[in-house]
């Protein structure tokens, strides 16, 4: 914790020390969870994928009717600010538009003077030299709490109301009391019993050379490395389906990884106590992976 | 908003003012909406059905395995407090527990030091001889986000991940951009269709001299104040029935209400621009509604 302790955040305009970053209790995204947020990384001082981040960011407060009125220079330039404060190059970044405070209670008003958080911590280097996040393969278990659906809330909205994936990880916690390690990551289905995603990270199976993702016309967020791993895959001519499956069909894998921003692809050692693990479809992508991630942020 | 800027909050065990009644950044309760509320009514400087309030707050940190550690009465004792620094007996009351800072990220861990907060407001007397802190019969409109489901989050925990309420109020001020006047309360559907309730209140309806609600059963919030019309009903020998219902029964019906802990009983003037109104026995259920509260807190 004390690197955290001591380090350089953004909020509302300014760089503050941790210990004084703080939001009014009447914010609505302390109230409400009234918040669109992004998890990013820098690679080299460069933000990966910025447009896309900036997109999805966009497409959330759109479903939020959040008009927060900054411009993407506006936070890019918030965010470098922040990561040159804390002197870091190769960092995690998470960037928070919330709706601020407004009088009254529930009902959204139309003009928002929007809160913006930034936070960043240290992260290994990435890319072809650099090192995984994570040390071992990921442990995974499947949970009884569903996905929130679409209708109720927009699947492809990144917000702070994050307590689904909260009660699908405290799941994990309840189940390793009773003997068993925890696992590393929480995979939920949605309403009609498919396989959705991770609580912080999407799905992907190899099945006979085929890589499988579950689609994001389900409910499903559609997580940016996701979207580019897919787009490696077709790039190496490895043939690929988005679809809606059974619990089964991952368990008959040859091989199944989880992706987000901080991860990237992290092989699945175990799900449901059934070996999956890594495989050369797997490597082939993480290392495509590990040259955009070269080529983007540090040539 | 001149008042709200002049309280006194109780924030983490202290008394402060507004403008500094804040929380950490990297507070779960702002970070995820990882946190449980309560909204209360003081009476004549006493809180009504507090007991009912504590219970409720109970399984909600029970839905979300929030350990927070604190008595009732020690939460009780932060709420007369924070009653007594603004000077105030009729108020509204928000109490938030949240499940403060913790290390890593999404996972929770068991050992909680909670975030506790206290909000109060001015609010006309309440009882016999009170007046209701509305001014019109509540005008209805349905909308198209669906009520989240049980199996995504419980349907009874009352906590800060309210988006799904505020996606349903913003459909209404998109309508009323739209030319019409913009209505007090956006009654939501479960996923199955049926009557569900509005984003911060129970719906009752009266039909043929039955009083009707939807069932807790489903995915409705347990509202207290819906419980003690409940009490009063049966008390008063009027026949109820909790079920499912579709909107052509509540648009059929002699009268309706909305229930909340604020709004007491609230007439519905109007559904979807049909007229539905007060009557008999709404009126009925609201003074003994008052006498119970009378009875309760200023004698």
């Amino acid at each position: 914790m004390a690197d955290e302790r001591d380090s350089i955040y953004h909020v509302d305009g300014d760089l503050v020390p941790a210990s004084e970053a703080t939001v009014s209790v009447d914010d609505r995204g302390f109230r409400y969870g009234d918040a669109a947020f992004e998890t990013l990384r820098a690679y080299g001082g460069t933000v990966f994928e910025w447009g896309a981040h900036l997109e999805r960011l966009e497409a959330t407060c759109e479903a939020l009717s959040l008009a927060h009125g900054l411009s993407g220079d506006d936070l890019r330039g918030r965010i470098d600010e922040t990561l040159a404060a804390n002197d870091l190059e190769d960092a995690y970044v998470r960037l928070s538009i919330t709706r601020g405070v407004q009088p009254g209670k529930l009902t959204p008003r139309p003009e928002v003077d929007p809160t913006v958080v930034i936070y960043v911590k240290p992260l290994p280097r990435g890319g072809v030299d650099g090192d995984p996040v994570w040390d071992d393969l990921a442990t995974v278990r499947t949970v009884e709490t569903r996905r929130i659906p679409e209708e109720a809330i927009p699947a492809a909205a990144k917000t702070h109301n994050y307590l689904n994936g909260i009660l699908a990880r405290a799941e994990l916690r309840a189940e390793s009391e009773d003997g068993a390690g925890e696992a590393d990551e929480a995979l939920m289905f949605d309403l009609d019993g498919y396989v959705a995603e991770g609580a912080t990270s999407n799905l992907c199976f190899v099945q006979e050379g085929v890589l499988h993702t579950p689609t994001t016309d389900a409910d499903v967020l559609p997580g940016i490395t996701r979207r580019i791993v897919l787009e490696l895959t077709a790039e190496a001519d490895i043939p690929v389906r988005e679809g809606r499956y059974e619990l089964a069909d991952v368990l008959a894998a040859d091989e199944a990884f989880l992706t987000n921003r901080t991860w990237e692809l992290r092989p699945i050692a175990t799900l449901d106590g059934g070996m999956i693990g890594s495989g050369p479809i797997t490597e082939r992508l993480s290392r495509l992976y590990d040259e955009r991630v070269e080529q983007t942020c540090y040539e």
